[in-house]
């Protein structure tokens, strides 16, 4: 239960029709793991093809699903017909992303009319772990979202 | 000139070196256009496997090549032995990522022992456009990178 | 209970002594609301001396109490003899920062030898409003501090 | 020259009576030492009651003048009418605030209909120092400026 109401009532099928036609998920082996009004979680396996010079998942993709993450979370709470673009985001890098798959998970923090400003985070997890299965942190984003509208060129 | 004086002279091959172990360069099409002291040039094909919803490049295709262009621009700075992780990095999108190709440059504001400044920009490049060459600016970065020093399991 | 055990057992009277020497905040109106592991609160009554154009608290008013705050709760968990200082921050503006007192919250997500990762947030309260005294939320940050070790010249 | 057209051809004045109202400007005791269209400085000069624990200038008051810079860069751009926000900022701390004044510089990167992204920095001088009358960078800003149409209470 995040608390947030959303404006339009096909946010789910809306926000899995998007993310369909982000080719770019596709080529990172990304999935679509939940959406809830506010909420957005994507699901990524570990792959070589994603590594930086040391064999961790680089920045770039870590950075590339949890803006996903926070961008669709934005949808959700956005009225239809709206598309939604990511004016910015921050992202720090807490840990080396080591392990054999990663959720991504965006949530709004504050949903405006323009302008949403959302939270991101991604987890690691590792069955050898013996982390109780919890993941461990290894990034953290704050990204501002825009709502366009009147743009039938940017439908979402 | 950037005028910055780097402290191992095999500054060059070490970063084409490491560039070469990014597997996620590779998946993304991304390769090394240029290495000076202090600034990185990486240069992007558009391709379609690459996009985002509305058909331009993901910010997270954008963020890792100009992450990427960041890092090495301050490893170009950085004595032998250290290697770079990206601390954190933001990232405004100024305009959709249109074009044929793209390319991503990294430079150093403030080189310091242990942390380094760079700021990134990706540009846009059409031949069909009317610019003159200089393409559009497309994104704008400012990011922090730290030197770890003693880790020979983090070498660069 | 924040789940972060100092390493300092002084760290409170260490936070304290710290604050007070940070003229800025005694200028500002500042004072230190709570210090635990990791957490740190600082109250700000609002003023006119603090304020934009349009009557509200200044977005740089704003980021220093949230600054001051996120610093001292990386300083609660960093070595006896460390100084803590900040290497960078990211706000975001969520609300018109109205209100007869603020709230800026400071937390640790990741604490580093180094470097420190926290969040900070601003609240504004009005006993006039209806939002049941839980305030609202005006401003989020994402900051990264640095333990500096081994400089008399910078003790904290 | 930096090649803007202001829309609004009283963009200077509109400048210089909201920088009047922003009451915590004449607090820091900071100046505007010039307007031109994209480009806006303000004057700084030390005063210990703008300190942090060590003594230099806090990392608050660096944005609080990089931050009004940046906003006002943005708003000599702005058609007549429209207010100017912060949506969010970000600083990097590039070295100590040791100097007897600052300048804080904000410049417009690129400017839409809705959304301007700035960029900012802090210099440091000193009589004393050997810098040739350049300054010492100190921090880095990088931010996102709103214009508010519509709302008599927010004019600018």
């Amino acid at each position: 239960m995040t608390g947030f109401e959303p404006r339009d009532p096909a946010f789910e099928s809306r926000v899995r029709e998007s993310f369909k036609r982000q080719r770019f998920m596709a080529t990172l082996g990304a999935t679509l793991a939940s959406v809830v009004p506010g909420e957005v979680t994507i699901a990524l396996p570990f792959a070589e093809a994603l590594t930086q010079q040391h064999g961790y998942l680089h920045a770039g993709a870590v950075s590339s699903v949890v803006d996903s993450a926070c961008g669709y979370a934005a949808l959700t709470l956005m009225p239809a017909g709206a598309a939604v673009l990511s004016v910015e985001f921050k992202v720090n890098m807490l840990a080396p992303s080591a392990g054999t798959h990663f959720l991504a998970v965006g949530r709004v923090r504050k949903a405006g009319r323009t302008i949403t400003v959302c939270e991101g985070e991604l987890r690691a997890f590792d069955p050898k772990s013996e982390d109780g299965g919890e993941g461990t942190l290894v990034a953290l984003m704050q990204g501002t979202m825009i709502a366009v509208q009147g743009r039938p060129d940017l439908a979402d």
